[in-house]
């Protein structure tokens, strides 16, 4: 039975975590969305855990970090254990997990089942979005012509609603005990959709079926995307013939690392890396050697078996002992690093998370940075899809996202090489190991990019900066902003030596003027699909700093309001918060000009518009101007939805914020 | 129509946060237990809203601190106004809300029915225990034969359930908008218990009656306490003349600390004290000086409306501008600072909160010493009820309660004293107005009182100190903890300079030894009625002292055997956690004897129980041992399941702990 077709603005085909997020943007912004899953339920264990820092700062921008940071495992050390000069496993060193000052958070591991869940009850606070689960898409078209149409819904796709039976995945149970293998969901499975729809049609009781139209579609649909098939498009990269076995247990060992993060290289036997996790769970994530891979590439499955990874593990772990009684999941893996060539079909249906890039799961970063595909892609889409911004902006989103899978590619390549060559023999002449220095070093260099703060996105539309666009993207030639005389537009970044533009928002404390509250300024930065300019107004105790303060407001509003809707609220899309460098007892919130701290009518005065760097009594002095490299005269710093940095400038460029957003947003 | 009697062990009479909070102490060590409420729903705005650091403190204990601290307001700074000498309003002077030291958390504000709303969650993920809503307490009956019978249920309770249209409270709606009137529950309003019985009997459609037998009966039910009416005891103390108002409302003001906590004294028009509250809202505790009180020492409430308070604090604030378009709730009360001579009946009936003390709400201490009324009882009874205590335990509760509650009603009495005052003319020679010094001295010495971390509670068989029993507990004459030869068990206080016996437990960061994440000592002594030994350890890597500690291990574990029931698990009464100060590189895990790190079978080591004082990678050294004023040569801490510390001693003394424990639990 197929029903009259229905229309969406955006349809997200995969509901883990690259999917959610996306959903998350648009239940913050008002989006008529649908996600749909092929599976029936949830991930309930295993799957990716790690959880970067900056991965835990998106979270707090939606609102949900503090959920992760209370239930999550916080991994604070990482042990490095190597052969001693007799052969014998030991203790190398110890590193801290990461560098403090990168961010607010550290990283943490929980599994991707409770992820999916903060995701799943945060869009039922804030929208009527539901993930609709055992739902199949069975054929997309694209009408190409329609692509540059505002208005048009140039892709169709025909779902196929499964019953409950059909959309339970399959999981074997291993030796009677109810273990989730996690090998039908692994890299050595093939994409079951066909499977599954083929089933559907050979069965009488199938569900309906139904055709939807859409303006825009992002396939978060995996490493196998049925997505990315549609659009005729492959992986390229390398596949090794490395197979790692992946066991989450609950550990009786005398190894004393084992609720650390350790990376173990045995003498001869492999290595192993340890991963704890929350309620006493461990995950090992090791070197199957005695696994043969067949002529194609891949290995017969069916010899793997937790059993055997747990004697591979043993081996390594040796002379320390290593059972368990509790194993919760268990999968198998084949080392590969692969990049889509494109994100995207003519800026309208787009490609995110796993099913645009894959590599080993070590690096912790699989569910990092897919849920910063769609972090990047969310904001920019449904910006467009309500009318405050040209399509054109859509095109940043492979300029950056490909590029960072680039390098993540290029990271986890290095990584994996490093952990699984033979260690150097200690104090040897070993020319083929790989030394413990040259391991510490590439870690120690490797916990920045890790944390996933140090992305910086190129010169384009949104990022006013200089540099050329193919060589700080992926290597596609996109737009720039640019002054009216045709200059590219760069403002002046030295204004705020501790504000990198393409970079988020670095976090330091700021006061609240009104209540005297501590924040830290990332907080303040919620994703609601808002653009933010962030006044530093420097020393307002000086007369003449305060002046230059109360011109800006003014104008700055003049700008600001053009780029809103008619009868719109400006503060819908914009923010405007104030950060001075006066001591906070010798100025007032009432002293500031209106224009940075709105009457909201019945509501008052809004009292969370102004702050101020300065002592706390509880938490501190956080010394945000020194932080953020400003000087008393303040600047400008326009502040993208995502919190990375568009623009910065002085206090009277208000024609360079105009020039800003003019280049990509919609004029009323 | 009458049921069977039903029994349960105790039964809790009122569900607001006394209530609650007593039932969270039952749901946490399984106790078969029921809560009741007249009412047919949950406070919804309005009521208590002010909570101390002690009170998060025991919210975290239970979990949900986390909840409280992201939705609350925070209270950080307290302005002082008063006339200057022209009679004119300014600020006086700024104070901090609290001293950092105290305690890791800061006072906050949320609206009652938000706390209650995290307790009702607690309840259901611990247990079965549901609020039952709209059942009134009918009749009482007491076999006080029966008292100290462990068996018998001497208490025999008629229930009263309510249809839904009885149970809802009547709140009118002040000019025709949805503003909730709270003077139906002030105090300036008798009981409504009576009414709703006799609405009930004159109704042919009511509920059914039920008859309950209890072995105890917690009386949370408020200033009106029907469980008290039954007792028949009679709050004494004083009652003023003085009518205050208040107001929740959204301010429109150009008053520059309505977003601080505040206290406005004006040279002629009364007092004002400014509460700024989550999402907007502010306080308003306005003396309502043009409110005649009648003969009998009360007003006719009638005259009293949002409005003519509002008028009165016009006054105060002016020259300030001051209106609303918002306003939540309101309210009016009377001053009056009363105690309840008894807190109990023959230690089954208990009663806590409003039910035993009334006093101005301005001191913001109304819902933070009722909840720790039935916070002290709560273990107790549960341990008494379970089985692990003695009856002889449950006399401490009125001796310690009742103590705080008179301190607290002489801490108020000054308070209401010193803010009704006029305020002395500055510079003049006035006698008899307040001076803004004597004031904010009262307020900064009032700092410590207000945290509620500084109460104390004397000596008696679960705190082992010197000191006067009657002195230092209410007056009352209670046993203590005595050594076999008959001398009292005092221990070796000194050893732990920095800890207080009878004082809840202070906090200092401390390190897990197994994954090296920092903790706040505090967070590991959650309230799941356990007794907790802290073995300090010191250090650990002298050889003499690791001898010192394994010695204790084993002989600590046999006492502490002989308190737990047959065949019953040690770790489900009692709690054993190592705090060792030796370099936490330089030892591992497992060095310690097993004793203090106990092997859980499937679940392997327990590796939450071996902390170290020691610095840590991202947030700083909690230098715990300087902290709790411990050498290396350690020492032993007993706690209580409430956190207050009972007893302290040498890593020798196992003798002492036998003896504390054994004056008031049950051998097997």
């Amino acid at each position: 039975m197929v029903q009259e077709p229905s229309k969406v603005d955006v349809l997200i085909v995969g509901a883990g975590p690259a999917g959610l997020m996306a959903a998350a943007w648009m239940a913050r912004c008002g989006v008529n969305a649908r996600i749909i899953d092929k599976r029936g339920t949830k991930i309930f264990s295993g799957q990716a855990d790690g959880l970067a820092p900056r991965t835990l700062e998106i979270f707090d921008s939606f609102g949900f970090a503090d959920r992760v940071w209370k239930e999550s495992f916080h991994m604070i050390e990482f042990g490095l254990w190597n052969p001693d000069e007799e052969g014998v496993l030991r203790r190398a060193d110890r590193l801290a997990s990461t560098i403090p000052e990168l961010s607010r958070f550290q990283p943490v591991l929980l599994h991707q089942g409770r992820i999916e869940r903060f995701f799943l009850d945060h869009l039922q606070k804030h929208s009527s979005i539901k993930v609709e689960r055992g739902v199949l898409p069975e054929s997309l078209t694209f009408d190409d012509s329609l692509a540059e149409d505002e208005d048009a819904y140039p892709i169709q796709v025909t779902l196929q609603h499964l019953s409950e039976d059909e959309a339970r995945p399959e999981q074997s149970l291993a030796n009677g005990k109810a273990t989730s293998d996690g090998l039908f969901r692994s890299n050595l499975a093939a994409d079951d959709t066909d499977e599954l729809l083929a089933k559907v049609h050979g069965n009488e009781r199938a569900g309906t079926r139904e055709v939807v139209k859409a303006r825009y579609l992002v396939g978060c649909d995996g490493a196998h995307s049925w997505t990315r098939r549609q659009l005729g498009l492959q992986l390229e990269g390398e596949q090794t013939d490395l197979i790692w076995g992946v066991l989450d247990i609950i550990p009786i060992t005398d190894f004393p690392d084992i609720r650390m993060g350790c990376s173990i290289h045995s003498a001869d036997s492999g290595s192993v890396m340890v991963i704890p996790r929350e309620k006493k769970l461990v995950r090992l994530y090791i070197q199957l050697s005695t696994v043969e891979v067949g002529d194609k590439g891949k290995l017969d499955r069916t010899n793997i078996t937790p059993e055997m990874i747990l004697e591979c593990a043993q081996k390594i772990f040796a002379p320390y002992k290593l059972t368990y009684s509790h194993c919760n999941w268990w999968t198998a893996y084949q080392i590969g690093q692969r990049v889509c060539p494109s994100f995207h079909r003519s800026h309208r249906i787009f490609l995110a998370g796993d099913a645009v890039h894959t590599h080993s799961p070590k690096a912790g970063q699989g569910m990092n940075v897919s849920m910063q595909d769609t972090y990047n892609l969310g904001w920019k889409l449904a910006s467009v899809v309500n009318g405050t911004c040209k399509r054109s902006l859509l095109e940043t989103y492979q300029s950056e996202r490909r590029r960072v899978a680039q390098d993540l590619i290029a990271f986890d390549h290095q990584l994996s090489r490093l952990f699984s060559a033979k260690p150097a023999k200690e104090g040897g002449d070993d020319h083929e190991g790989v030394g413990m220095d040259v391991f510490k070093d590439f870690l120690e260099r490797g916990l920045v990019f890790g944390s996933g703060t140090a992305v910086e996105y190129g010169p384009s539309v949104v990022v006013a900066k200089e540099g050329d666009v193919a060589k700080h993207g992926d290597g596609t030639r996109i737009s720039v902003a640019r002054l009216a005389g045709g200059e590219r537009l760069v403002g002046k970044p030295w204004l705020a030596s501790g504000i990198k533009v393409g970079v988020r928002m670095p976090s330091f404390q700021v006061l609240n003027q009104a209540d005297a509250r501590p924040w830290p300024f990332q907080q303040l930065l919620r994703s609601d699909g808002r653009f933010r300019v962030v006044v530093f107004a420097g020393d307002v105790l000086s007369e003449g700093q305060m002046g230059r303060v109360r011109r800006l407001g003014e104008r700055l509003l003049g700008v600001l309001r053009s780029f809103t809707m008619k009868g719109g609220d400006l503060y819908e899309v914009f923010d405007v918060l104030t950060v001075h460098s006066a001591t906070r007892t010798g100025i007032e919130f009432l002293d500031f000009p209106e224009a940075l701290r709105p009457f909201a009518g019945e509501m008052g005065w809004d009292y969370d518009k102004i702050f101020v760097d300065g002592p706390s009594h509880y938490e501190g002095d956080g010394r945000a101007y020194e932080g953020y490299g400003v000087g008393p005269e303040g600047c400008l710093v326009v502040l993208r939805p995502d919190q990375h940095v568009g623009f910065v400038s002085d206090l009277e460029d208000v024609v360079g914020v105009e020039r800003y957003f003019g280049e990509f947003m919609v004029r009323s």
